[in-house]
Formats: structure tokens, C-alpha cells, sequence
């Protein structure tokens, strides 16, 4: 670890947090170059224990007492890592971070392992299918990794975990628990399917059985949630073994409310499934 | 319902729609103004029906097969409700606003009722201590709503509920659940344990009981629920009867995860007590 004192947002060298603002461009092109920021000291120290190799840091003067921090969740890299300290008010002007809140890192991002070698040997995962808001990405990872599920399993449209504000929300969770992304959805559950897990599809459809009932038989098991906005699609409901629903408040619903988060729904099931007591 | 034709932004009859765009300041003046902003046919429908006049409503060019829907939302209303409609490159200009995702209405609030008339017949309350995140407000709205929750209470300087991002995130069941804000915070729970609240404060802290077990036996619960950063206070800790933790898998610790996010917890904590079995 080295500092390396920079003074105007515009120096190339700071290209990695500078040049994309725009929310969607950046989770595009930071798949593309394969790198990913992380904030805060705890959260970059997560992302390096779990082995994302660092390509920079960048502190504000501010901040300049986390280095100490810093230096020690790289202490087991052997590379040369650079801390780019600016001045505060440079920070402040990083758009779409809070540089003045702690550091930044910039990782390189991984090869992703296939589904096959992420629930070879587990038994229970969560898939999420083609979930759009990665805050709800992240919040979903915090909560299988905090209940104990094994892994989680994305469709290939879902959004990245790795996104800054996934990274956040999940606050590093998304360095604690594998997970792998389907090549294809159409038969994305096929893989599953012949692992022997038996795959529930949540629903709020009052016709799909309470969820409680259904979990206590099977020994492996996958929790398939739905987008936002419409749910699972037919495909997966057809290919699940069984839809089942958190039961929900029939007064509730009259009064429109007639479905939970998918955070909620997530959180309930990850609970039921892992202290089915 | 009558509709008016307006070309220009700028003009003064969409004040309750422009002027304010900065988040921090419209949360301030939205609630001094009297007034808070629904978005989509749906939830201005929920907001109505639940009681909260209309001020306007507006609507981009594209969206006008939203009248009749809004029309028969409004119908119960005496009032003369005027319906302004924009080109849509004016609806595109706003500010914060999908306007060309439907319509938008400015409601005016309502005194809000005291905690002892919102608790005062009912069994089963989740109280919020200062949750700065409004999407996390409406989120736990949406749960303790669906599952069957009775009301809500706020400490003094939660965010507020009618505020637009948590008004969207809880699809409207901030106007399905009844719900106060206690006038003070240091003696604030006094009046539910007098009213025979037994009170569970929820905290990820290994030395708190169990919640499973802790649910089975009162008859009248509330559930505490802590801020995004640092959790229930001290004093709110003290005054609760039990401490109570959702058991978390003890290798997520290690890997640094070390609670679950506010609305991960209230969804399961709800979830257990509305369905204990
Ligand atoms: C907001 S919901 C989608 C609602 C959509 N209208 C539907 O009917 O599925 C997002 C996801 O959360 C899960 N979900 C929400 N409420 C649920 C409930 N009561 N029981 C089981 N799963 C639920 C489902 O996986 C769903 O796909
Ligand atoms: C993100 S947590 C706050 C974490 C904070 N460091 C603490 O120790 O309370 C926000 C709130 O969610 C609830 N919560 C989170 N994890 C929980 C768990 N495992 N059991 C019970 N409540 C939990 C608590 O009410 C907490 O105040």
C-alpha cells in the first residue's frame, strides 16, 4: 500500500470512481471493464477477505485516520496497492459517492463459478429471477447469509450484486455466501431440478399451499422469488415442484395491499426454512 | 373532476408538483404545507378511499386513458377536483417524478390521531424508533399490513410515512394500517405498557431471548424496531420487558454479518407473531 496524494477529480488515474455517473452506464461498463467499488473500511475489508484482488483505494484527507484500517485488510496482498488521498473538497465532488463517509476501493471482479459447482454440495438455496432493483438484491443476500442459506442462484437478467448499491445494502453479505448466474432461463431450474433439489416457487396466490406445510419433508430445497412487479413468470411456476405462499391478511388485501416485498417475502422464507423449529 | 390544460412547467398551478426539488426540503415543506403526492392510479385510488382530500392531480398528455380510472376513484369525492394535464415533454421535465408512468395527485394530510387512539382497541403494534430510511418505512408498512398487523407507532423524529418514496415503496399501505406518532421519545412507550403492551425490543444482541418463544404468551405485543445504523437506544432497550433476537447463523457473524436490514426483521418478527402455530 502506497498513498499517492492527487488534486483534481479530472486526473485520469481516479478514472475508475470519475468517469461513469449515470447509475445504468456505470453497472453496464464496470461488468464490462471488470471492476466494482466498494465503501467503507468494513465493507472493503469483507470484499478483500473474500479474495477480490484491489486495484486502488481513494480516501479524502478528511478520512486519512482509516488508513491504518486500510493497510490492514490488505496486509495479505502481496501486490502494491495504490490510496489516492484527495483533497476534501475533490471528495465531495465525486458524484454518487460519500467519499467524506470513508474510503473507496476499486476490485477486479472474478470469473463466476457455474450454478453446478455453487449447489453441488449444499442444501438450501435461494434464485431470485430476473429481480431489477439491486437494493433489493442486496437486502436479499444479507438476509440468506444472516439466516444461514447455502447460496444463491440469479437468473440472467437479474441485476448485479455486485452494483455499488447492492454491495451496500447487503453490507458486504455479498462477499459471505457463493453464488453463481444461469446461462440460459428458459431451462436455468433444469440443473437444479436434477441435483434433486425440490424447487418452491413463491406466490402470494391464494391458491398456492402455505409455505409452512411444505418445508419440513424435503431435504434439499430452493426458494425461487419473483420480479417486483409481476412475480415469476409461468415458466418457472410450471417448472417449480410446488407454489406456496406466506399467508397473507385477507383485510389487507381488500384494501389493496396484495403482496409483500420481495425483502419480506424472502426474509420470511429464509427464516421458515432454516429454523423450521 | 375537471380537466385543465396547462403548457409550461413553470406554471403556478403545479407548485405542489415543482417547486420543491430537493429530497430533504420537500419532506420538511410537504408536511408544513399540509400536503404529501401519490403516484399512479392505484395507490391515489388507496389514498381516496382512505379518506384524504384531493388537491389536484396531473397527468402527461400519454396517460389520459387514466381518467376514467381516476374519475371513478374521485367519484365519492363532492369536491371539484381539477385534473392538470401537460404535454409530455412538460410530464418527462419534472423532477423526481415518472409522470409518464401515470398519474400523480397532491392529497392534504390529515391531523394525525394520538397513540392512545390508535392502540387503544387493538392487539398487535409495531412502534418504529427513528428509521431515517423512508423506503424502509414503507416497506414495514407493507408487511405489518399483509400480515395482519393492527397499527403503527412512530417515535417523534421517524421519517415520515406520507412521504412520497414511502408512500410508492409500501404501495399504499400507509393508508390501509392505522398509525400515530408519539409526541415525545424519552417517555414514549410509557403510555403502551400502560395500555398492556408487552413490549418486545427486537436487537440482533446474542444475549437477547429467543423470539419464538417470547410470542406465544401475551396477549397484547409490540414489537420495537431500531434505526438502520446503530439500532433500538439504550433507554428504549431498558423500557422494553424483553430483549428478543431473530437467531442468526453463527458463520455470518464471522464473515462480518452481523444483523439484518429493519425490514428483513420486522417481516419475520410479524410474520411469527401474526402466525405463531
Ligand atoms: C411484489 S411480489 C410480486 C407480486 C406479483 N403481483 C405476483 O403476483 O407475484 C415479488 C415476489 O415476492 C414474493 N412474494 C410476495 N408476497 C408473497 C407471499 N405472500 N407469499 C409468497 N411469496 C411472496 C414472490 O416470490 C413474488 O414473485
Ligand atoms: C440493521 S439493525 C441495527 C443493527 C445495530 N448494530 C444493532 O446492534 O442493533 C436495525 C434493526 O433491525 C432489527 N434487527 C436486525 N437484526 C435483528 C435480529 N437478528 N434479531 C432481532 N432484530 C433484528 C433491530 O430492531 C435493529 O434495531
Amino acid at each position: 500500500m502506497r498513498t499517492v496524494e492527487i488534486g483534481s477529480a479530472g486526473d485520469d488515474r481516479l478514472a475508475d470512481y470519475t468517469r461513469l455517473t449515470d447509475a445504468g452506464l456505470r453497472t453496464h461498463l464496470e461488468a464490462e471493464h471488470g471492476l466494482f467499488i466498494a465503501e467503507g473500511t468494513k465493507v472493503i475489508t469483507r470484499a478483500v477477505a473474500a479474495g477480490y484482488p484491489v486495484r486502488s483505494m481513494l480516501l479524502g484527507r478528511a478520512r486519512l485516520g482509516d488508513l491504518p484500517a486500510l493497510g490492514e485488510a490488505c496486509q495479505s496482498m502481496r501486490q502494491d496497492v495504490p490510496v489516492f488521498v484527495v483533497p476534501d473538497d475533490v471528495a465531495e465532488s465525486l458524484t454518487g459517492f460519500r467519499v467524506h463517509r470513508g474510503a473507496l476501493a476499486s476490485l477486479s471482479r472474478r470469473p463466476l463459478p457455474a450454478v453446478r459447482d455453487v449447489v453441488g454440495a449444499v442444501r438450501r438455496v435461494v434464485v431470485l429471477e430476473d429481480l431489477v432493483d439491486h437494493g433489493n438484491v442486496g437486502a436479499i443476500f444479507r438476509c440468506a447469509a444472516a439466516l444461514g442459506v447455502d447460496a444463491v442462484v440469479l437468473s440472467p437478467r437479474c441485476a448485479d450484486p455486485l452494483y455499488r448499491r447492492a454491495v451496500k445494502v447487503s453490507m458486504g453479505a455479498v462477499f459471505a455466501i457463493p453464488y453463481a448466474r444461469m446461462t440460459g432461463w428458459y431451462d436455468g431450474l433444469a440443473e437444479l431440478k436434477a441435483s434433486g433439489f425440490r424447487l418452491l416457487a413463491l406466490t402470494p396466490d391464494d391458491r398456492a399451499a402455505p409455505i409452512a406445510g411444505a418445508l419440513c419433508a424435503a431435504s434439499r430445497v430452493a426458494l425461487l422469488l419473483g420480479t417486483e412487479g409481476d412475480g415469476l413468470s409461468a415458466r418457472w411456476q410450471d417448472e417449480a415442484d410446488l407454489t406456496v405462499r406466506i399467508p397473507m391478511n385477507p383485510a389487507a388485501r381488500a384494501a389493496g395491499v396484495d403482496s409483500l416485498n420481495v425483502v419480506a417475502a424472502a426474509a420470511i422464507a429464509c427464516h421458515l426454512l432454516t429454523q423450521p423449529d
